[in-house]
């Protein structure tokens, strides 16, 4: 009777086992989850022999089975905190970021590229045995310890052949939190580019109020000087002439708001380009540039 | 009459099915678009056997042209909401970034890397296919079940080549529309370059203003701080003079101008690199090394 | 008399083409451009038997060549107006960025992308061909329809072989276009974080600048104080004291000048780290490490 | 008696050494901390032939455990501080960045960067020699120099697949290292954009305040000027009224304070995005939309 | 006598030369190095025969060491002045970043990456004649014109072998050169990333600066209004007190400062995250978690 090792082939199992046609011996596992689905999940299914297929096929789908499980619950897990954590940093009303959302980020960011490692070592070691049809060939224990059970199958189905399918199965499942976890990975690059121009754009708007209320009091600062003039001790001839306070008053008051006026007028056409009919012509012209490339091609 | 299930090799097919040379089984559908799809179109499109080519071949095309069709309508989707967003992000006048395009850009950009993932699990179930002679022959049904069909052809053509022709000019479709996302990312990325250097742009010329009139009002505070000492009631001895009045607010004004206009001018040096004759020769340098450096080559 | 489809091979011509060891069949092309050359080059190129190598040949040779010579057009156009903008920007003399160059700069990225698209299409049909001897023993057609052509050259050079060489050549070219674009690529990104830094190093040069003059406005202000406590119409019983006046005035000045002068040193002290002498090392100490390192190599 | 130069295949050992089924000739060897490990480690452990295993065995497995180690005790050095140096930068307390620190990521960013073209270059040379049998069975020299031992063997183990299995688990050990290196790549990318996004935020904030500071600032120079006009040396008329000098007081301060209200509500509602409602539902718009994409796959 | 044409296979190479097994004729130079390497070195090289190899192997290991030497010579010319560039534009004493310094390192970055090309066709173009044994076997042509030389061949070495480990040596160094050439684009990159977090981090010191000095500024506007009122021509009623002069001024100084000083404690607050402690568990979590994830693997 023989079996094989997996652990060799399977590296990032987290047990070794021995698999014969008969018997599943697990022999070195660390971590506490494991203990429980041994115990709980895979005896009872081993036990229950209801399958066509010999024993190897249904141990092995269960090993499979609980890697690629572990594995989605593992997206599981990080996904919903990414994408409330994405959703509540590119909101517009932000002004700043809250930095413990951004901690989250960075915590779930890592988990995410630890997990992507996970799956691409898992999606290795498939890979490394789907391409040698060798492997296979040992994997299916039935057929190779007893060759009869493969010519008194009824079905006539290669069980190489069977295997092949079982394992390319678990790729493509594979193959699909891979896919899952490169789409979160660029939603977080773009949900960062995102956050910045947010940040970005709030400043300028900040920046533009200061600018204006800068223009305010340099205005009032201006015409103040006219103010602080009269104010000093010193003689100016109009001292006695009541009209004279209300006029320089009124100038004061009048001057600064139309300084003021010009400069945000001024500001205004300063931050407008000075070529807007020529521009939003991009994708236009481009679309005549690809008209003519595609005419070439 | 045998026939293959359809939906282990097109795992991205929203049903599986089985195909054989008479009939094409629609076993296990889900969403709600594929129902009026397979009565309204397939149904009368495999129905009008005009076709030279055996049933196999129509319905397999049918199946294809549905899903290319359908991932292009995705990409026209996307696309022109797309351009228009970018369009309105990248335009010069403005100073700060409307937040709803963000969102729009956002949502777009994540229907766009999921559909990018579309099409390149399409892309590698082709490839799968097209790399293997075995699956492709197959897919012949007519010719698998029955051989003679092959030896009367007339018109000497083998169909597995004819199959291959088939996926391969679907495997260049789902290319070009892999080509197309591509091109679009990268017409996000560059865009969003182009919207941090305007805005960053436009910071540095408020920026610059904001200096500018920080300048003129440091001018105005150091030169009214005479006036403010000239109004102390502390003597001067100045008091009597009619002159000193307008000896004094004319130094104030014409003083904070000159000194205004000092530093307006200072900025204007400093802001200005020292050494402007060395530097435009960034590219004609090169061009002189890439000549010498292609007479190595 | 035999000949094969060009178009299905060749996926991105503008036209689909017969060809047969005597003519060459344009059937369906599409794009303004392409009459004047089919016309006026490719006829007369084709007429001129002057080859010693069979017509499928030349005729081959012709649209290959027409092929490159398109996309070296398209690259040639792209690249001085792309440079030409690369240095407007990263001129250091300038504090804001000119956005009609931002829009060039855009629309020439994206004419670049789309060309690097089309150079990869074209690559990836000559390198599919490439890899498939059949192919290319298909297209010789003179060798394939007539075998005694190929036993009589006297050159003895084998027909396959021969077209191999020629692919290759075409392939080597569009490889070389692939290359020049990918390098306009990154000289683009460069060129966009030297925008940046250029940007802002501007800001934090008008950044001090500003706080240089917040520092001598605050300063001003503080002393200003004086002059208005002094001008309030309060009895301060220096009135009549005529030195009190230059006293209080000359503190004024002085003192904000003193307080400026101190703010400006500690601001150059505050921006200078306090471990300058550790810094420098960093290369030298990566030296030695690197030393160690290829030792252990 | 035959031997294999090891320094060819293993172009990035810092040695050459000549290997026999006998002896390890070291040849050649550069580096200090090498001659230690050749005395005190290498060789007690080839001197101490328990292993059942052929002495080429032993020499190579402990050539490339030391490579291993090597490689690990580099990761383990550049590792923590790494960890650790990211830990300081996105705290989020700090309002500018150490610029040590920086020094200190961007050396040891320079070191693991070394280090993954080193561990990249191990990786290549035995995916080379795993990928050629014959360079394997070369290795295997006690089996090629004596053919009887081989046939002997109890165990019937193929010493050939012995040694890929040995070859293959320091190429694990490699891709693992691998892993590791480039996860941490990634970290320190996330970091920086956590570290952008911090001080962006910290800076928005303080724009915020600054911005209100200005509002404040410029109401109480807009109500100041009511003040300097009252001051000046001009007949107003209301100089003789006691209750003017309170009305006017307090209009003055009462007035700033209520225009600095308005403006920073002002302020409030502007930073705030008109369409509010509209914008949580990028995520939850999205679900469905892939809903609806998952029925056409 | 035969010979084949360099310059098919080695296209980057910037002359064509016939090799024939006792000759070498360049054909088609250009650069002006080129002259005195061909009379200077070159010529010598080959001359002295006293290699126990036949003259191709002498003559080609001359030409690809010539590549070779060239392309370490331009990393040698590329590589001091970027690390200088680097190192200065990295360091944390600068606020600003010294321009031309820029231009410098985006004109290496330029030629590193034409370098990293030119690198590219020299190992694609030893790859492709690694890959074609046919090839190999061309270029030795001492073998294949005169096999006898092969048979006396005293040392039994395969001339095909031996061509191979020549053309993998130069492999293995343009290797090692695109390595150098790929580490040095990380470290710009890096550098650049940390010249932001500098120039970003000294902008936030100053806007904290700013903002202090702002608040300082505010509050002495606000308590000089007091100064301006009563400096207003208006009775209030206090004139004659001696006492209340020094009480306003006393409060207009202390109070200013006591809000100044609020305002400073305020922003101190403000900018201090609210969850410190929450925070500093990053790693730590981490560390747990993937404890519990080495136990699923």
């Amino acid at each position: 009777m023989e079996g094989v090792l997996l652990g060799t082939q399977f590296q990032n199992l987290s047990f070794k086992a021995i698999l014969t046609p008969q018997s599943l011996l697990v022999l070195d596992f660390r971590g506490f989850g494991l203990e429980r689905w041994l115990v709980l999940e895979l005896a009872p299914q081993l036990a229950s022999q209801s399958h066509s297929l010999p024993f190897e096929f249904t141990a092995l789908e269960a090993i499979l089975q609980h890697k690629v499980n572990t594995l989605h619950a593992q997206l599981n897990d990080v996904e919903p905190i990414l994408l409330d954590t994405l959703e509540s940093l590119v909101d517009p009303k932000i002004l700043s970021v809250d930095r413990s959302k951004l901690h989250i980020l960075l915590q779930n960011s890592k988990s995410l590229s630890e997990l992507e490692t996970d799956i691409k070592v898992f999606k290795d070691t498939l890979l490394k045995i789907l391409d040698e049809e060798e492997i296979i060939e040992e994997l299916c224990l039935t057929k190779w310890t007893d060759p009869r059970v493969f010519e008194e199958s009824s079905l006539g189905i290669d069980h190489a052949e069977e295997m092949e399918l079982l394992l390319e199965n678990y790729y493509m499942q594979a193959e699909e939190l891979a896919n899952k976890t490169r789409e979160l990975k660029g939603l977080i690059d773009d949900s960062e580019s995102v956050v910045f121009i947010n940040l970005d754009s709030h400043r300028n708007v900040m920046m533009r109020l200061n600018l204006q209320l800068a223009m305010g009091s340099f205005s009032l600062s201006l015409f103040g000087l006219i103010g602080v003039a009269f104010g000093m001790n010193l003689e100016s001839s109009f001292e006695e002439d009541p009209r004279v306070f209300w006029l320089v008053t009124g100038f004061m008051f009048l001057g600064s708001g139309l300084i003021w006026r010009r400069l945000l007028s001024f500001l205004g056409r300063h931050l407008m380009p000075s070529v807007p009919p020529l521009i939003p012509q991009v994708w236009k012209r481009n679309m005549k540039a690809s008209d003519i490339r595609s005419g070439i091609r």
